[in-house]
């Protein structure tokens, strides 16, 4: 199972020996694209010339492994043993990841066809290869597909304004300045230039009737980009709900709590929850601060430093809800016994929770008042300090 | 019926003929642009005078001919058999569409008046002739004209920023450069550069007051730029919101699955579904990629590829349901039979529609069990993959 | 009562004569800032110097005379019977309006104590005459004052990163070009042009300390840009939301048809419904064209042009909900019989408030079956039309 | 308990003497600032070199005396009496303010060891000392943190279209313009400059080729900034909702008259009020005024002035609401008797909220009928103004 170690060891997601291999990978990008840009700059060039060859050829040497490495630890798919392995191969060159990486070994290949001086050149594409490891640049792409039809549509509205523009500037200016109004491409480079409003200020309208037309222009740049941010902020928007609603979900479902209180609540409450890792030995909530979140824990363990002895609280316990339900501050210091995920409901959101689940609520208050040591401190704290900062 | 043939022949949605006469139409288009845009280049103008008139006569002719089609087959309102033909041809010359398609002959009529190198001038028309394919375009105007007020306001306070600006910049910075700033016309040619932000530079102010107020002018420019994204924004997310939830509503309505859950479940569904086109032979789901949504069949045909024999699913059947209750991948690949529409419930979705709907879990759950092998190799998967990439 | 018909006269909601005055009243506005303009570029002040003096003399005039006449036409708070026409008139002079209304008399001043030249500089102050006229813009005001506390903050952030980048840019700069980063305040001045990326191009960098500096300010003035905007589309869609459902609402309430439904479902309807006003002989819907929404009549009467007699329908009354129901196209055209307002219910929105309101729906339903002979022939239409154009 | 009472003169938010120190801290940072930027100006440096030095050593005396007197009086967290006032003090050096506050002294420091010439340089760090004070930017901090990982996402998407552009502009152009385009880190300052939509226009593309590209590159650089907008937009929409809920919540739940209706409408009614502060004597309600919002007292007392006696209200108590279930205007001047903090509600959320909420509805309507010479005098109004100017 040699290929099947490789495939785990390539994975962007594993751990252990992955994550070295990964630095690997991210210091060469950077070499990479280091080196391509000292090669253009003629002092560095002089100065350095072998050490930038050498790192050059280590790097495509590096980038060509990899392809290779990744070629032959191709994943089958699950329920395809029948497949042959050169089947999975062949459909993972062909997938968005093979090609991509094959374009990483471009710069070299060129290099061995036409030498490092052009095969350098072409070092930017290294940068592509870390978008593989940038989950972000996914749901951007996704925003950005999604509203794909909208974005065309002002893309055309864009290029017939533009059209007109260059058009109309070029009648009306090109008497004025013969020399960069000259033809329609021409205007066109002015015009694009002003509807971005980038506004280099190497072509500009002399006329009266060219400003005018070039003040049009810009207030309907700013339109054109206005209406581009709403397209944008709107599909962003549905996007991050719906990204981190699934997150939560998968999280709450593990948490015994939750089990009891039925399918409609955990939607409910899943809306409202945000995951949150903590390291081992972390502080979550520190002793004599104000309370504005509960916990639950999802995953791992903490420790509540109370005397005489700590209290563990393990996946599916709650805490902080104390402070919340007499809004006075933290009566104990609690601490992530190892690596865990707890998941955090605001003060608002719990507020609103309360009022709209009953039963929720009455489940947290019956727990609340079974630590009443701890509420009869808290309070006491909140009558000193209930009009202290909040900030 | 001639007339009518003709019309369905010259409709942007038809299909067959109609969409090889949309080639032509867009070709017609992008040639005579670039006829435009050559004839102003003295250079090509010189090399291929000829070849550039004939082409331009040609397209002129194309749309002529169009236009004169398109009257001649100006189809008659339904129910309004009483009346006469030229009066439906009139209401369509009369109507936009028939104005835009008028004005797209101009070019033609101009080079007729006053020569072709005149008429050749105006080819950017033509561009416009692409809006009536642009559905997009619609929605974009429906939101401007929705918010036409408070886009208006906000102009409003442009001028009058503008004028304040430039009547200030002509008093403080008429005595120290009274070639630029010597009368408010040209001070307004500075303030509309500054207040957009395009800032060419052919016009700054040297004094220390006119450059405090050029810092002044800025910021107002990248406000009134913020309100319009603001105002815009606001109107795209309620119209594409209305947008999606009508199209998905007609799909909806047209599969029996929904017919026996009732009209509150169907407004509540129709809003989380999202339809998608895919052509015969697509592969929809791929067997052992993860679950993140269900399908249901809209129209067309989709074939279940399991052993000994395929099964097919036709319109108002679902499937995909088992991964995501289970939590694992696709259990077969599942391909388009023919051509065929799908409404996408995406996992989020389907876990929130679950808890609100009982009743739709309930058929949901009951069809599931009803694929008993289906389930059990699901969640066989599951177990060794349930921690793996999710991307 | 000769001040009251005065007021009502300069009351900008006011119709018939006032009307007049609005017309005058801009034109005046027009003409003021025009002849500001015209008197700053010598050639026009050359040729038509007697005019401007004139048309500026006019122009002072009417503003001083409108001062006047508001002021003793100023309106007494209703319940304030008690209180002296002087003191109203007191509070009027003092009020926002009174404020605005006596600046508008300034350049008249200017211009008798020290001459028309000078006078006429300030004309700009006319423009914001219209700003009375302009209900939109006390939106916007309305949500600027709203969102004062964080544009605030915005600005200090941003005076912030001016003031670093100044200081670090004079540090790093004043060596290689002493003669524009010779000082703080001349740093400041590229900082604030960078900052907006208005990019004059007047100063620029040349160390390359100093261009990585100009990048890092850039991307800091996209991003507080980027705030901004968002700040005000959040605080612009909670305003135009509360804006539309205020004016529907009275409108709502004075339709009879809703006083059955109770004022849960009036709530419920209002944020739904959007009024349109029709002039006279305004066709409303037409025979043969597709129905996407239904009307109620708030006030004024639509005409049903039904054989063998049209029939009136009067305010609380509805229509257009059959071709809604059935999904096929206007069995009838409809014309505003007088001015009228209508409400508007989209059938995005009718679809999903059936769904919801059972009352509402069975009443609109039994109105429907009512008009039997339309269902039936719309119903035809369907079949002919249903897969056509619908854009 | 010197050092407690030292603390609160240097909290931000407590009152009397610490507004004094405030006013003077303030003051001292302008002033900070101030003489950073003369000194760096060759003429004031020249005319005032004794009183800008003078200034410069109290101010940074200032800022040392602030710190040490800081760290004096570091406040002990509640519920940690037994640990040493010194590990408090230590505590508070190495928390943020802390840092901010030490870095506030490194310009005295940098002036005794390299003269004051130097350490006035350094002036700008003083701004930094208002974020304390600036509630705002806590909000816009955690904003950007929340969205820290689509921020970032976009930043390498920006940094990847940065290098790309480089890379492509320098093999295009460098044959054109050997002097600006001469290498890769030249051609990064023209593609920065370009993506920011700045454009000085210092280095400009000459090709065609060079052209397209630096099109393409505007276009991307508007879509970066868009995406940076919908970023934000979604965040901050979220995190004001959050601020603003949380604030009101404090303040409802201590109105007595809302703990009659339960906790769930409590939270409905908490999202709809918005917090104001009057000062005594300030205007709430003026008789005659057309009403547009009720009123909640939270804290503090108004007086209702009738006659023959004025009426005083105090927490708990309601007023306004007969206005607007009449949509009449004031019958009576509403001023504040002492500071005091109202809960209010428009008229909006007023029909909303009493649609939704009928418990409240039937306290409210009972209250109005309990004024009934209000109701009776109000809606003789009514009859005569409902029509008037509503603006």
């Amino acid at each position: 199972m040699r290929s099947e170690r490789l495939y785990r060891l390539l994975d962007p997601e594993a751990s252990g020996p992955a994550r070295a291999f990964r630095g690997v990978h991210h210091a060469m990008v950077a070499a990479g694209i280091g080196i391509m840009i000292a090669d253009t700059e003629a002092e560095w060039r002089l100065a350095w010339r072998i050490e930038l060859d050498i790192g050059f050829w280590i790097v495509c040497a590096f980038f060509v492994a990899e392809y290779v490495l990744r070629l032959a630890a191709a994943p089958r798919a699950p329920g395809a043993e029948l497949r042959g392995r050169w089947r999975s191969r062949l459909e993972w060159a062909g997938s968005m990841a093979g090609v991509c990486d094959l374009v990483g070994t471009l710069p070299g290949a060129l290099a061995i066809a036409f030498g490092p001086d052009f095969g350098s050149l072409f070092g930017f594409v290294w940068g592509f290869k870390l978008v593989r490891y940038a989950p972000g640049l996914v749901l951007l792409q996704r925003v950005i597909s999604d509203a794909r039809r909208a974005l065309l549509s002002v893309l055309l509205a864009f290029c017939l304004v533009l059209l007109c523009a260059a058009s109309l500037a070029y009648l009306i200016e090109r008497g004025a300045q013969p020399q960069v109004f000259g033809s329609i491409p021409a205007a066109l480079w002015w015009a694009i230039v002003t509807l971005t409003t980038t506004g280099y200020g190497d072509v500009t309208p002399l006329t009266t009737l060219g400003r005018m037309l070039a003040g049009i222009v810009m207030v309907s740049g700013i339109l054109v980009f206005a209406l581009w941010a709403g397209i944008l902020a709107t599909g962003f928007a549905e996007e991050v709900r719906r990204r981190e609603f699934l997150r939560t979900w998968d999280l709450v479902a593990k948490v015994p709590f939750f089990h009891d209180v039925g399918a409609a609540v955990i939607a409910d409450v899943a809306r409202l929850l945000r995951p949150r890792e903590y390291p081992p030995g972390a502080i979550i909530v520190r002793q004599g601060a104000l309370g504005d979140c509960m916990y639950f824990v999802a995953s791992g363990e903490v420790e509540v430093q109370v005397r005489p002895e700590p209290v563990v609280l393990g996946p599916g316990e709650f805490f902080g809800e104390v402070a919340l339900l007499t809004g006075g501050v933290r009566n104990a210091t609690i601490v992530a016994a190892r690596q865990c995920t707890l998941l955090i409901l605001d003060i608002v959101d719990f507020r609103e929770l309360l009022g709209r689940q009953p039963d929720l609520a009455r489940i947290i208050h019956k727990e609340a008042e079974r630590r009443p040591g701890e509420a009869a401190r808290s309070s006491e704290w909140e009558t000193r300090r209930h009009r202290g900062p909040r900030s």
